[in-house]
């Protein structure tokens, strides 16, 4: 605490506004403190791993966002949104949208894999586009991790990479997984050799500080889950399907289908 | 339970493949099902009620997702991602990019705002943006609630929206919070008057269903933490600075450092 509020202090003095101190980045500063960051957690080699988010349209927008927010913070590796199309992609409620920065036929090779899901019409899309699902099954040929977010994992199943393993998935989905072949699992996120699921939406995020620790080390995962003040207090605990009751799990349903379009 | 898995067996027979009954939203079952959903918890007049979340480059795009994902699934309401011109906003470690749909010049009324929080050159970028600025003090002038993430506590305070109000942030940058008039409290997310702060980053998510409680009741809101899986198991409980402890503190700032550009 007294170091890095010391470090604050020069921070403050050296910024332009006190904004600028809040969460450092001023230019001059950043070049000196960078170099003595996680220099050792770095993949080795010098190329940095390249982790590749897959975005599509009607994807659950917080399913790719939550874990490439955790993952962007890593030492040695880069985070790429990745589309059918570079430009935008509208997640399943039409609010808000991402920037796919790369196409598909332009990546021929990911270290880490991460397919979000998406609404109903959404994941089948992509499983219906058979160079998207191609592309899946080229890129997790050589992947290091092949990993998906909440119905993401169903278009894993599809791909055909999921036969026999453990996996998880959103809580409503679980027997599209198990008829794909896939062993449902009702854990947060599940590890599997190479592929790790995890479950509906906001659990990408725990997914991702798990990967974190794969990717980096446990060190690192912690500082990234301080560096998004990720000390979660929801102010209901309805968040599980059995904690929740079937009452709500019908309200949660509509309103996932009142929102989509 | 049972009624779920009723529905799911319905929409399973419905859709083309088992990807499209995962999380329902076929077009042919979403209208009957949406009618029947929430209507009694949507605004009153019919119009829906708005609103606005500011992104801005070099904003933390999670702080801004988070939410967004919350709130887009309540009943009655929109969001908007709303920038200083229309089209890509580049988050603050480049990895990512979310759309703005509207410039701030066309958006005269919100009964929401939410501003994001960023990097320290993202932050201070927006405070030195009179137009910006003087766009915030408008909408606040007529919102029924003004909420902010992170470092989007500093913007509201830069705007003179904060003085004499309980309030929260980053948790580095809380002497700047309270420099600029408002009165730091170290909790998840802190209610004051028309003002809603959260802290860090992800408390976003856990502010999005305190706003849901507020905007539509306390059942919708529990629905929609299931709606969106949100039961949060991070694998390390490092996620405030008195749980991490010092070592930790200096590396995540180093990390944040190390990612912003």
């Amino acid at each position: 605490m007294v170091e890095v509020h010391g470090r604050r202090q020069v921070l403050r003095a050296a910024a332009v506004t006190g904004v600028a101190a809040a969460v450092g980045g001023t230019a001059a500063l950043a070049g000196p403190v960078a170099a003595a960051a996680g220099e050792d957690t770095a993949a080795a080699g010098g190329r940095k791993r390249r982790i590749g988010v897959l975005v599509y349209d009607r994807m659950t927008l917080l399913d790719a966002i939550g874990p490439a927010e955790v993952l962007s913070r890593l030492p040695g590796h880069s985070v790429s949104l990745i589309g059918r199309r570079r430009g935008d992609v509208r997640g399943d409620t039409r609010h808000g949208a991402v920037v796919a920065d790369y196409r598909i036929d332009e990546v021929d090779h990911l270290d880490i894999l991460l397919v979000p899901g998406g609404s109903g019409r959404g994941a089948t899309a992509v499983v219906e586009h058979e160079p998207t699902m191609r592309w899946i099954r080229h890129i997790d040929a050589r992947s290091t991790w092949t990993t998906s977010v909440c119905t993401g994992s169903l278009i894993l199943a599809y791909a055909g990479l999921l036969q026999g393993h453990r996996a998880t998935t959103y809580w409503s989905a679980k027997d599209e997984l198990n008829a794909k072949g896939a062993v449902y699992v009702p854990e947060r996120f599940v590890r599997s050799g190479k592929y790790v699921t995890a479950a509906g939406v906001s659990a990408g995020i725990d997914m991702g500080l798990y990967l974190s620790a794969l990717l980096a080390d446990d060190t690192t995962a912690k500082a990234v889950q301080l560096a998004l003040e990720y000390d979660p207090q929801p102010p209901f605990d309805t968040g599980s399907p059995d904690k929740a009751g079937p009452e709500l799990q019908q309200l949660a349903m509509r309103l996932l289908l009142q929102s989509q379009h």
